[in-house]
């Protein structure tokens, strides 16, 4: 885990409320100085946890003091009961902390469809409070892993002339893109740059596109996943008020930055991952069918199987790339290259190419497959990892 | 395999070439008798196989005589080498044959970017001409298995006033929708009656929307799929011209029968399958949203892998549900059943659903996933199969 930088403004504690182990803290309140700006980018699943339900209301009503986050009970598919759960959490944040319980963002992550120990929180959340501070980012971290192996923490700070002048730090969970019964991403951000709320949420959303929104597991997407991004103000640059204003183009590659090194350490941690893979598709007609075709590409389960064996299976490269969706499709032009090598072109094996070549690269813990299209001069990238005996492990025997 | 009635005009001959295995066919030649007309049913994969290319060609240009099937290679990413290879094999049977080139259909299945061994193929042709016999289906079913671990056959007699007026006869071979590297389904069928073209490619089109392109093993599309029906006209019904002529229902009935006996064939002998999983979804506003739920259930992993654990793990299934790109999807309405058992509603655990009455319906070998979306009137079904260890273990050891 890279070094981490506290955020101004930013106070953080941790409890063991005891939801499904009870050596481990599994609780995480953020507390954020007054005047914070906050943004949220929320699972697009259509059975979205009642956390998820109470975030999004709370955050469109005020701006929020306090983030509480609890791992070991994802409270989805819970229903109404699941909501009043959600509720009851923030009102007891609400009453400790001095606040209104709309200024509260609950977030959950672990087992589908169980009842959220309300009372076992409840009385944990004294702790979570009375431990409150600022070097608290890693603690976070560990409290809200699942079944992820370690804790996942980015961190930058921002110099212009030679000043830092802000700093970006984040924690996530992920481990899969969806865990085994599991509603699985969360990721908390902070700067203590001072950020109108709607550029805030502009910043966020284009961070996450290329960060978050670039990674696949097994091309699953959780009921839970969020991504939260909080601008405390404290440091002494001025308000970044547009999208046109000199320093948001820096906050921007800042967040971005944070936002990438997450994304990256959920595909490294993922679900019996041993390899992390790059997928560069270049030279199409438009975005959109460049991240066709990586999908295709990257959600392959023999592609992912391939990785997992060092194998240079091109032709299920080829075959994946043919079946995205993309319309007038000329494959005489495309060109598939493993790493450095280059394996197909004008339809076929490329003359030069020789197995050794390919299995060199595929023999490298990390991968690049890249597609040259032919067709145009848009881009798309995305991260996965490969496919491996202990995925069907991990996600066959979870509940056994 | 059922039992099997041969289709008066159909003659079929096969032949070991040695491509892959010496001691096994796996060269089969149907010859059509004259008259015979001819639809037929490609993948849609951009980098579609040279025998695919030309089968396509020849069939715009005229009824063909004879289909040349080869396991074992292929022919795909092979380039131009790859189309003069299929146009040699198809000169080779029409001489042997007396047909013109363009009469011979071919088809490939095995590796993808080898070269297909044309000297060989040619040098086998004559002993399966020789050996046309009308009674040689399964020896078929058996020529173009590549990692089957069974042949595939359906067969069915027509009666209609208690007469038996037609036949449909079919033989497929696939094991995964796409094998290691293979490039994989292909299906023959073939009926006495007598059908113009034109209405024997509604029947197979219609046919083959509800049987082969309802399944999925890991959602890929192969190189090379490819369905073929023959209409030889030999039964002493009239001309079948039109859809709306009196027995073209019997007709599509029929193929339609024989094709989903094929389908589920090719789901059951998937790779590593130890379960045969029906995905029914009803209650759509449309077929489209219908079938986008159900791949998003048959194909995560997550769902198949609970499956093969016996495991009634019902909010990877609802997970699924969530995330498919459905318009205005309202949760609250959606009912989700295991076999009989109503584990969702209401967008939460069915108030009576016991963990006991899940695993009942887990552990059977066959298993239907139900889902009620209570928005509308159609509804659409696809079979799957489970996803194990062996998966894993065939596609990332197969080159090995």
């Amino acid at each position: 885990m890279s070094p981490f930088h506290p955020i101004a403004g930013i106070k953080i504690g941790t409890a063991c409320a005891q939801i499904k182990h009870s050596d481990r803290d599994d609780l995480a309140v953020f507390a954020l100085v007054e005047g914070s700006t906050c943004a949220a980018v929320f699972t697009q699943n259509a059975f979205c946890a009642a956390p998820i339900t109470l975030a999004r209301q709370h955050l469109a009503a005020t701006a929020p003091r306090f983030l509480l986050v609890n791992s070991g009970n994802a409270n989805a598919g819970t229903g109404p009961a699941g909501l009043q759960a959600a509720q009851a959490c923030c009102q007891r944040v609400a009453q400790l902390g001095n606040c209104a319980p709309t200024e509260v963002l609950p977030f959950s992550t672990g087992i589908i469809g169980q009842a959220l120990p309300v009372h076992k929180i409840q009385t944990a959340l004294p702790t979570a409070l009375d431990n409150l501070d600022a070097q608290n980012w890693e603690k976070a971290a560990r409290a809200i892993m699942t079944t992820d192996t370690v804790p996942k923490m980015a961190s930058i700070p921002v110099f212009i002339d030679g000043q830092p002048v802000l700093t970006v730090t984040g924690i996530t969970k992920g481990a899969g893109m969806i865990k085994p019964n599991m509603a699985t991403m969360l990721a908390f951000i902070a700067t203590d740059a001072a950020v109108t709320a709607p550029v805030l949420q502009t910043c966020l959303t284009r961070a996450v596109n290329t960060s978050f929104n670039r990674i696949t597991i097994d091309g699953d997407t959780s009921t839970n996943d969020a991504c939260v991004l909080v601008a405390t103000g404290q440091s002494h640059l001025p308000v970044i008020d547009s999208v046109t204003h000199r320093y948001f183009g820096q906050l921007l590659i800042a967040v971005r930055h944070v936002c990438e090194e997450l994304a990256k350490a959920i595909v490294r941690d993922g679900e019996g991952a041993t390899k992390f893979i790059k997928v560069m598709v270049e030279q199409g007609s438009s975005e959109q069918e460049c991240l066709e075709i990586a999908y295709a590409i990257a959600n392959s389960p023999l592609v992912k199987t391939a990785c997992f064996a060092n194998d240079p299976n091109w032709g299920r490269i080829l075959a994946a790339v043919g079946r995205a969706p993309v319309e007038n499709f000329d494959i005489s032009t495309v060109q598939i290259f493993l790493g450095d090598v280059c394996v197909v072109e004008n339809g076929e094996v490329s003359a030069n190419y020789t197995e050794e070549q390919g299995q060199r690269v595929m023999h490298a813990k990390d991968i690049q497959i890249r597609v040259l299209l032919g067709r145009g001069d848009e881009h798309a990238r995305i991260w996965t990892c490969d496919f491996s005996y202990d995925y069907v492990k991990i996600n066959a025997e979870y509940r056994t």
